[in-house]
């Protein structure tokens, strides 16, 4: 499906110019779905001054649901079947609210599509074409509406960005191959990993514990952002816990780099993928930091694969997840 | 040090009024401080609808700041000792931004305190009395803040819940005796134990995972939020993975009960800490849900410390803490 970002959020603004515009947008979803929109999230926190943004896991949000929450307001939620329960209750919350209700699914037909005002489908995109994956729409989507809202200074910079994402990702997963092959050696056999980013990364680590790691490997793991890393976790690091690090590229870089240097010092299982080894800088100055998740989704998935193959655990195998009620 | 919340919150209004007033809080700071400004944030977060806040780890907030940080926004800084780097970094440049600066400190001669417009000071506290710690100043702040903006209709019965909190944290404390000792005997020996809540009372999961197991026990966990637990987490449940869950009193409640009766189906390690045994609803319908974090809090601090005597393990160790530069 070939999004018109510009004519979609025209509307959306146009609609509510009478009530005063859209001040605050709402992400919620589940799990990776969840983890997928926070990049969109973390690009609007930084470049902008008058949309407010938020992510929550869908429950919560229709739980505790937001007191701000009001036809100023969007809600994005993601679910690639369409039909997780707790995606589709916060998508019926929003409209029932007068938010205006993006919905991203892969299955067009769908209870979570039938919840949007706006629906992203993505069903029919290319397995590994990153820039039109659920993450990207969500992103472009972000970056849409803060432009149109207040204008953000490198719009052309990050759609050309997008234009050779894909580019970027295939050559990055390429290189990862060697080092997912090693890594998966290396821990076949661990029963925890701990996975490491900060800034816009820190989903991906979110990602790669919850669903890589503990979802199709069973393997212990806690997503530990690096600024937090100083302030407790680091008392675990040994010469036997592995430590999977993601090293950005932008201004949280130097956040990585001081807990990478720690680990070195004081761990040996410690594996860091760097954002600019994996050619991200080519993605711009100043908004390959934004796009910096996708690229490292798609290492990880090579991750994920290599380790899966590497302990004779499919990716696809669960115990729980499809085959009992809960 | 009695703080008079009406009389501080007033004059920050007032210091603001000709530009609009104050429509934006960022709480800032790290590990367990950072998990102890949460249920301030989550307060907001639910109950106003004009004050818009946010909860980030100091040093992000540094190096990748919030555009829409200004002079209509609060900073609310934390370090038990004032002079935590990254808290330190916040505050100033809450300053340098115009915003007001609040620092929560023990230590009120302290580089933190001398960054403060308004600086709370706690050092002086009895250790176990919750009420004047840093997390209820938090919370009491954020509760006079949104009263004064808006006003808050359970005002009054919030204020009296904070007037028998820790009668209610001693009962609880006291009652947790028996259960803590059995925790400690039955996990002294665990690798791993997980930590589940949601609401209000995750942050209490997460101080649980980051400070008293990691950072003083030295132990694997992950802080997983039971709205997650469903989508990737809970396919490492056997009756082998130890988990310990906060079950809330307030609307999270649904979520918190489901991962319970999973757990209780599928793993066998499964401990529950529900507020409702511990006596949290005294505080009050409908504002005992934002009291909670206080109470277990409390209730934890017992398991820690049984925890540690089981495993000979003081948690006034550590390895890298206080003894090597990093």
């Amino acid at each position: 499906m070939k999004i018109d970002y510009k004519k979609v959020v025209g509307e959306i603004l146009a609609s509510r110019k009478e009530q005063g515009g859209i001040d605050k947008i709402y992400f919620a979803a589940c799990g990776g779905s969840k983890a997928g929109l926070t990049p969109a999230d973390f690009f609007i926190s930084c470049e902008s001054k008058k949309l407010h943004s938020w992510v929550y896991t869908a429950k919560e949000f229709v739980l505790c649901t937001p007191k701000a929450l009001d036809e100023n307001s969007v809600v994005v939620t993601l679910s690639f079947s369409g039909s997780t329960p707790e995606a589709v209750e916060a998508a019926a919350l929003a409209q029932k609210a007068g938010a205006v209700s993006v919905t991203l699914t892969g299955k067009e037909d769908s209870p979570l599509g039938a919840c949007g005002d706006y629906v992203f489908y993505y069903g029919d995109e290319p397995k590994y074409q990153y820039s039109t994956g659920s993450m990207a729409i969500a992103l472009r989507f972000a970056i849409e509406l803060v432009h149109q809202i207040e204008g953000y200074d490198h719009y052309d910079q990050i759609q050309n960005g997008f234009d050779i994402l894909d580019d970027v990702i295939r050559k990055a997963r390429d290189y990862a191959v060697p080092g997912a092959l090693a890594f998966a050696q290396a821990h076949k056999n661990e029963p925890v990993i701990h996975v490491m980013a900060s800034g816009a990364n820190y989903n991906v680590a979110y990602t790669t514990t919850t669903c890589i790691l503990m979802e199709c490997q069973w393997i212990h793991s806690n997503p530990i952002h690096c600024g937090e890393f100083f302030h407790g976790p680091f008392e675990v690091v040994d010469k036997e816990v592995p430590f999977l690090v993601l090293v950005g590229t932008g201004r949280e870089r130097a956040m990585d780099e001081r807990a990478v240097a720690f680990l070195n010092k004081y761990g040996k299982k410690v594996t860091v993928l760097d954002a600019k080894e994996f050619g991200i800088d080519i993605l711009g100055d100043g908004v390959c930091e934004y796009l910096s998740p996708l690229v490292f989704t798609g290492v990880l998935s090579i991750y994920s694969h290599k380790l899966a193959d590497a302990r004779c655990h499919s990716v696809d195998v669960r115990r729980y997840m499809w085959h009992v009620a809960y």
